[in-house]
């Protein structure tokens, strides 16, 4: 076992401890599970990330609304520690079905459905405070790599320089365990939301131009893409830039990607970038790169509504923010990635990004 | 240009120069689009592929009706001409965009939206006979594999024996021309419908024990996955094998792989794998393995109209498939790969999938 592996495992084995010891102790046994709600979620202006407040919850054993979330706490608990002990990971989906049971003679089940074991799942993260990667579950498999750098992937070398159209396939776990950076030559990473912008950019070679990692998430990036953005901005010091369409929906995913989610605060301190770099498309692009009227789109109501959420969030708060989000709104209509490509099919590659890292236009 | 290339802009070219011979002549230039409805379908007994019938549309310049989509024919075919002379390649989404223009002084627009483009570059395929993929145009990028083969990606050499947890990722496009097969010691190819399932089989190295290449297109196939498996199968002479959650949708995979879809009838034979295996999970293999009752899940009323449809497919008239089908319908539960979990993390890696094959129990 790798220290990661090994300070799991404890705090698993302590959480149980000390179960046992209330026990033994007369005390009713409990867990202390942090709760998970709006009003326990801050954002924290000088880490620049959204993080859980301190409100706890007792979850006890001899108490008949809460006794069957406490044994799940524990079967879940014990699964994850068999699947660490084994070597092995596996997904949300799988967990479920390897501790579904039948109790005894009875005709109760350990779970019904996967969204009561979830949410344990997430309990479980946030009360031994690790992430559910560490405790060898994944999520989905989803997105691609390409650039300059070279990893190591569970004892594989992957040259990222040479993986051709289809790049690396970026898995969901990206530990330490797994996943090792060594010699890379990257100035920066570029992340962009589609896989068909990706492809046009690979295509073009633009990474080896501009000396970057490219990735892409395919829409929302999936949890270990943003893990992965945040092990190299900190651990390679390199700058993350987000390349998104200009709408609410890609404000919000630089948004996920730059603090964190309201939903997933508590793991925001290991999959934020809170330095993450927006770059386009922004609000002003349309007039900046002369693009056609024929190419938007209308907002719709969600896209408004949505607009005016973000507003409201602390971390758009900055004059800047306002200014683009106020823009998007005033203008009435929104624009793709994809929309660029009628400025001719390299014009992403060609003129959008690099004037826009040439005059340093992006937002913080 | 490669061959590929050089021919299909020779598809491109003998169209528009056909219909300036019917415009010098004193015709109306029109185009000879075959019909892509479910009338113009069979299903072949002797490839085992669905195809299109040879009924064909007229679609005329002076017609009224007509004209737009006339004119957006050749607006899309010189765009797809253009792309593959750059040797670049794009997504639908792109060639949208790129083909989006408003006319003149008019406030009429080449295309209002994608959903007029997309109709067109699917008449365009079924028209000059080439695939999307040869018209330089792409789908989703999605999918990942694994497995004892080397091939090229864009001149870069891919060892799929060294690609780590993630894999390489499947580009959307796969043809010869971007992806050639080098050396390779797989006695077959594993479709699985899930990224779960592919991570779990890559974990345990299945591949290595059992000499193939691990393949997954996160759900139903994307079209690169089930292009490159026809190129497998073809080439390769590798048989495929497909292992799918066992419920109507499974089955439904697994017939598109097979014999490819009705939408899509005119490109069956250049992607489907008419004689991949069906490896599960078999409606009977709850029973043969022993799994409990409680990881069954219930046919909803969806799951069993089309269970009912898919016994009024042609393509499903084997007796086995017929007992399969009726055996699920039955029944009335249906079981995810991942249910296998319940007997052991690795039951699917260790036991199931190795006494399949022992066995030869599987469909064709």
């Amino acid at each position: 076992m790798d220290a990661t592996q090994k300070k799991t495992t404890q705090k698993l084995v302590r959480l149980a401890d000390e179960v046992l010891r209330q026990a033994k102790s007369g005390e009713n046994p409990h867990v202390e599970v942090p709760t998970r709600t709006l009003a326990n979620v801050r954002y924290n202006e000088k880490k620049k990330i959204i993080e859980l407040k301190g409100d706890k919850q007792k979850r006890l054993f001899f108490n008949v609304g809460q006794a069957k979330k406490f044994m799940q706490t524990f079967l879940v608990g014990s699964a994850c520690k068999e699947l660490i002990e084994a070597g092995k990971t596996t997904s949300i989906r799988d967990l479920y079905y390897l501790t579904k049971h039948t109790l005894g003679t009875t005709k109760q089940n350990t779970f019904e459905e996967q969204e009561e074991s979830d949410p344990i799942i997430e309990d479980l993260e946030v009360t031994v405070d690790a992430l559910r990667e560490e405790l060898h579950l994944f999520a989905s498999n989803k997105g691609n790599l390409v650039g300059e750098i070279t990893l190591v992937d569970s004892g594989d070398t992957i040259d990222a320089r040479r993986m051709g159209s289809g790049g690396w396939g970026v898995p969901s776990i990206v530990e330490e365990e797994t996943i090792q950076f060594k010699k890379h030559e990257a100035k920066f990473v570029l992340l962009v939301e589609k896989d068909a912008v990706f492809r046009r950019l690979n295509e073009d070679r633009f990474w080896k131009k501009h000396h970057c990692i490219l990735i892409h998430g395919g829409g929302q990036p999936p949890r270990g893409v943003r893990r992965l953005l945040h092990r190299m901005h900190e651990e390679l010091e390199l700058p993350v830039y987000v390349l998104v369409d200009n709408d609410p929906w890609g404000f919000y995913i630089y948004s996920v990607v730059k603090q964190g989610s309201i939903n997933l605060a508590y793991e925001s301190m290991r999959m934020a970038v809170p330095k993450a770099r927006f770059i386009g498309l922004s609000s002003f692009d349309k007039e900046k790169f002369g693009l056609p009227d024929n190419v938007t789109i209308k907002l719709t109501d969600d896209d408004e509504k949505r607009a005016k959420q973000m507003l409201a969030y602390p971390w758009f708060e900055k004059k800047q923010w306002r200014k683009e989000i106020e823009k998007l709104m005033k203008s009435g209509i929104k624009l793709e990635i994809e929309a660029l490509s009628s400025m001719g099919i390299s014009f992403v590659t060609d003129e959008f990004l690099p004037r826009k890292l040439r005059e340093g236009d992006w937002l913080e």
